[in-house]
């Protein structure tokens, strides 16, 4: 990078339109309007909302947006151009689209005859003038049009000509921005920097008009490379780059803007956001992964929670002493963090830096660090494993530092099922004993499967003198056997993962028998919510703050 | 493409060894073994099988394939270079190497001069000795060496004339593959091209030896381009690829082979496998996810359930009209399928070949065909998942043709289970009611988990009439929840393995409870295992003779 000012390249975001494609994923308006502030917050100059007068719910939000507006963001209505054989003025879409109140609209068409003549069923000059005219209409009505040529790529490739023809007549018509949208995710990097660079200079060459729309770019990652073929479009000319937050989109997803701006920001040195906003890209990967009720995906790049992961003694030694050795960027730049994986391969190095991450400074020749190291070995070879289950963690922790607190102490349980052939749901009863505060407790609880009613049990035991319990939830709950070809004989681990409002930890369990370990698993996730939820060391609350901040 | 031979590219699969890095994955011997002969059928020329030495578990898996070698692929050991100051004779990690009596070796070691100094802390002479020695007693061993250069990239950005000299040493001293590793994912596509293309002219041009080593990459997802990495080096003259199955690999993965492969076969016009493995990469995909038991990713390119998936009326008439309107390839190619998302459609030709599997010819104009694509589609929409459940799959098959056998029938099991405290094993009891031949039968037995209670009630049941029950075994159990997100209340999956010396079959259950999920997957498994041996019709025989010859 130089001291000069870097390029700018012009985000756009349709997670809210295009992200909601994604099979699986629906969005109220209010979840929509949570999203558009938080993208509006990350600096992105261009929201698309959505296609208002295609279904009630966008017309809705463009109303709201109306009465309570974005603070920076421009916020851009959807729409196609007019049907074949039509007016654009007597089109009730393009009423909606106006009754929208944006100062941008984005207009998609055809630009691949095969569409015209096939999908469309019209002729290539009617498309031309569907195209001409619903952009000329949209900008006599005071709206700045950005025009998606749909399948541009495909278009191009079979007839180049009429390709070409149709972005001149939507520039001709007065679009502001042309972008060449790879719809079917197709095409690969080097066709994309090809055809890019010929766009651009075929445009600047032919075209007899003063306007001079810049171009943009929309991929889909069908061939895996959505990424790489906005950075090959950017690298080639185009000032605009279309995506989505955490790819979302139809079949494999969009261009993913959390892996394209710290890409075009940090590597390629042009500037999108300011680097505040870049700081806060991870926990707003995570925000709108939450809002729309998708489990975030832990390996994404940049802000999934194992971009940054170490596992390995000597590795983690290398990455503490100089991050570029094992780091391509520093994680904090986009508000990600280190994290080391405790595991089998761990060293004491591992484990102080662990503990640093729940507040407890350990020195490497203090007995506890040694004792901690040691327990963690005896039990991995056990078959636990700890790299997803910090609760239980920590748990181990306090007991080697002599500050675990015995908040109850179980005594045993029972749990017993019975399944009728062809009956539909198959209760399970379980019972538990449990001191707490001296008192001896017994009690019984169902549920629609053996841990379900485990829980229960507890909870009606625990309740009644720690009342936090009843906010707690078992969020996820994972199985695996250990040494799987001895079969049912083999050791079952148990990952639970509980929580209440926004918290979660996850704690493990590990033994023959499925329901002892998850009896574990459930036991040490209720104690580890009390410790979070009682009077504690400050130490952990240090941690909280630190990882749910 | 044109009719000459296309151009060879040498596929080399590490997901055995770099995939099993990824947090959360881990495999058993047997799980190892099942993925290699699975990626021998998909004709993988190399299959990295782990580094015999560094954990008794990549030992073991390497005596096994000794005493039954894969078919076609040649497993390869993968280890370090020596240590500093040492020789390679005495290397204790090298002796294990050759032990593990393979063909080919991949011997990896640094480019980078700061990962020789701060890393290793020795110097960049004896770093060149390390590799030269290594190779060089491999080689005067009888093995064949493959050189992954680690962290090629930033070295050759760092230190070009270094880097280039860690490659010369390892040619000179008989490495037939260098591969260019970029470690730490942080490289772009233009600059792998860029930095590829030189390395091939420098060492053509500098080496003085008779030796001609090929490219190979190696790359990583941590900038979320390292298919297009891999493509870029490939188009700039690398003819060996790298990666894993599903990108499994640390942090964000690496380059993913089922995208791969179908852009350099069907886009590039490359040859990798043959077309009838090709067809077979999307069920592989499923394959392995279900043996390391993680969740296939829907929205993978190619071989994601999403992949081909069309919502909306005119794109769904559009893509059945002419699929090339909204598909980037044909998904039969990939043996994947067209999926209409409202209108649960297509599907029969699945059930045509996967019967022909089990050596039934079905015509799609007989009832028990759409019976079976029925049936199917109603179980899959429960949770229930047949890809890797084959053994259940046949049955379901068998019983819309009418020709499903009642052996034996369940009336109900009840399961009871008593923890105490401090106690090492907590037995579990199982009683369980059967008819047989006419004849009612309860029994009960004890395990150390109700699953294994429950199957020794079952074969203590079934004994008296199918004397062949003793010879059965639990092999492999695998359990997942779906719907992850409600906790216990939601549903389990159970995949039970079952066998018989060599023989091995797969069934599965779905339940809210479970104990119920188990209880299908054994009853299937040991009502399976009784058609294998007992008198069954032929078709049934052929399927076996063609998955375990």
């Amino acid at each position: 990078m130089t001291t000069n000012t870097p390029p700018q390249i012009w985000l756009y975001d349709t997670t809210l339109r295009d992200g909601t494609q994604r099979e699986g994923l629906s969005v109220s308006i209010e979840d929509k309007l949570r999203i558009a502030r938080r993208l509006d917050q990350l600096g992105f100059p261009f929201i698309e909302g959505g296609w208002p007068g295609a279904n009630p719910k966008d017309v809705q939000f463009f109303w709201q947006l109306q009465e309570d507006p974005l603070k920076q963001a421009e916020i851009v209505a959807f729409c196609s151009t007019r049907r074949p054989n039509t007016t654009a003025d007597s089109e009730a879409m393009l009423q909606a689209i106006l009754a929208a109140g944006t100062r941008w609209v984005t207009v998609f068409g055809k630009s691949w005859d095969l569409q015209v003549t096939a999908g469309l069923q019209t002729t290539l000059a009617e498309n031309l003038a569907m195209i001409r005219d619903t952009i000329e209409y949209l900008a006599a009505q005071g709206r700045r049009v950005i025009y998606d040529a749909e399948h541009w790529f495909d278009g191009y490739k079979q007839n180049r000509e009429y390709a070409l023809q149709t972005l001149e007549t939507a520039m001709a018509a007065g679009a502001e921005w042309i972008v060449l949208c790879d719809t079917n995710g197709g095409t690969l990097p080097h066709e994309v920097s090809q055809i890019v660079a010929s766009v651009i200079s075929n445009l600047s060459e032919n075209i007899n008009t003063q306007l001079k729309p810049q171009i943009g770019i929309h991929t889909h990652n069908d061939s895996d490379t959505a990424v790489a073929n906005a950075l090959a479009a950017v690298m080639a000319g185009a000032k605009m780059v279309q995506g989505t937050i955490n790819g979302y989109g139809e079949r494999c997803g969009n261009a993913n803007l959390c892996s394209l701006i710290p890409n075009l920001q940090l590597k390629l040195g042009y500037s999108c956001i300011a680097q505040h906003q870049l700081n806060q890209l991870t926990e707003a990967s995570r925000f709108i992964s939450e809002v729309v009720n998708l489990a975030p995906d832990e390996h994404a790049p940049f802000v999934g929670r194992s971009a940054f992961a170490h596992k390995g003694g000597i590795h983690v030694s290398a990455v503490q002493r100089n991050p570029v050795t094992y780091e391509h960027i520093q994680p904090e730049e986009v508000g990600n963090s280190r994290r080391i994986v405790i595991s089998e391969q761990s060293g004491l190095s591992n484990v102080l830096a662990k503990a640093r991450t729940f507040g407890i400074e350990l020195d490497k020749h203090q007995p506890a660090a040694r004792q901690i190291l040691q327990r963690l070995k005896e039990l991995e070879s056990q078959g636990y494993q700890f790299e997803a289950a910090e609760a239980s963690f920590a748990l181990l922790m306090y007991e080697a530092l002599g500050t675990r607190q015995q908040l109850f102490e179980i005594k045993g349980f029972q749990v017993h099922c019975d399944l009728v052939e062809g009956k539909e749901t198959n209760n399970a009863l379980a019972t538990v004993k449990i001191t707490v505060k001296s008192q001896d407790i017994l009690e019984a609880a169902e549920g629609n499967g053996p841990v379900a009613a485990l829980d229960a049990a507890l909870r009606k035991a625990l309740v009644k003198f720690y009342p936090q319990v009843a906010t707690f939830e078992l969020t996820d709950y994972k199985v695996r056997i250990l040494n799987g070809h001895r079969g049912t004989a083999a050791k079952t681990r148990v990952l639970v993962e509980s929580g209440t409002g926004y918290q979660r930890w996850t704690t493990i369990g590990v033994s023959p028998n499925i329901l002892a370990a998850s009896y574990q698993a459930v036991v040490e996730g209720l104690e580890y919510g009390l410790l979070l939820h009682s009077p504690a060391p400050s130490s952990f609350k240090n941690f909280w703050l630190k990882e749910n901040s």
